[in-house]
């Protein structure tokens, strides 16, 4: 009886995990639209992405749900409350990386609006491609319980700032040099900005996913390094 | 007896709710310490903020861990858990706030070292007292249990997101007219950026309290509207 029990408490973990991969598949294909409507200008295809941001909000709630529920109906042990706090993390850091997604989007829209002169001349496909890599990678190491792969997550959120220094450095460069391009750099700058709090997001669902497995908390091991200034060096 | 445990339990739980207001408490003080740095220039008072992060981080991973604690001794009811699971989320976004001072620090600290030339004309203190009102609120009605006045703070966001996109006109206009002060504005830019984000957290922490008292979930009931075009309008 009380394997009973236990085999459909697992079943139900088992079915909330399964739905926080869906819910981070679902962010994965927004960023991939919002990067892919940024340079082809496809209005379509942008609104979708507005447009569907409401779906990743609606699974965050039901998961919250779901999870409350699991902790309500079975007395869970210290290893399985692990889990169902690290989704709860999990599932807030998912739903902030949908918007900024979003913003990625209506910036897309705005400068496919506005007319396509003055635009600083600089590609995003290096930052928004480690940006993808570290979520694809959070959600693989979620997936199979994997804290070795999660601990390398954190570790590339550095190349992800320092690439967007980088770009902030170009950037200021292109306005100094034709202050007519102030305002398209700025909003390339809010795509990059939007890009680096995704590795941020990322990083930290790895961070859940190493507590998750080995109860051991690395968040705020390095002190500071997520906040570098981001004008400096 | 069953009266003697749920009263050692009320108390776990009063304990909890303290010391999120304590941890509330601080990072209000890191706030307002940097926003003051960033007038005053006084290097060591920046550097006591950006030092003092760290008791925040510790404040988070200790109050992670007495929730943790508390629902695997009790079992607690749905409406015990919704105050947990909302104290749960409420510290993430709090330590994030922590983040958002630290950054505003660095900034100040970069400000004040570098040379004072080619600053732009322009005052923080509007929308740092709106954003400071707006967690001190959310802190406040987290303590009263006053769903009615969370709900205030989370109106109050679009207040800040309005001062926002005013100061970046401003910045930008300052930017084209002469563009050395370019890299200034950038840093007068990322602070204006972390205010805003501040008052984002705190109305985060409105909508958990607003969760937490009446049972309902009022986040993303108005679709869109946190993620407005920050270059819009």
């Amino acid at each position: 009886m009380s394997e009973h029990i236990s085999k459909q408490f697992d079943a139900e973990l088992e079915g909330v995990r399964t739905r926080v991969l869906q819910m981070g598949g679902l962010v994965e294909q927004q960023i991939i639209k919002a990067i892919e409507g940024l340079s082809s200008g496809d209005l379509a295809h942008i609104e979708q992405v507005i447009e569907d941001d409401h779906r990743v909000n609606a699974m965050e709630l039901e998961l919250d749900e779901a999870c409350s529920r699991v902790i309500a109906k079975r007395q869970p042990a210290a290893g399985d409350l692990r889990l169902i706090i690290a989704v709860i993390k999990t599932i807030t850091d998912l739903e902030r990386i949908g918007d900024e997604a979003e913003k990625i989007a209506r910036m897309a829209k705005l400068v496919h609006t506005a007319k396509r002169s003055n635009m600083p001349p600089l590609e995003l496909k290096h930052v928004s491609g480690l940006a993808l890599g570290m979520l694809r990678k959070a959600l693989d190491t979620f997936a199979r319980l994997d804290s070795t792969g999660a601990a390398q997550v954190v570790e590339q959120d550095e190349l992800v700032d320092v690439e967007f220094r980088s770009i902030l450095r170009q950037l200021i460069t292109f306005m100094m040099e034709d202050p007519r391009t102030i305002t398209r750099s700025l909003e390339v700058l809010f795509v990059a900005k939007a890009l680096e709090r995704i590795g941020d997001h990322s990083k930290n669902m790895a961070e859940y996913v190493v507590y998750m497995v080995e109860g051991r908390d690395v968040r705020h091991l390095k002190a500071g390094a997520a906040t570098q200034d981001p004008l400096a060096g």
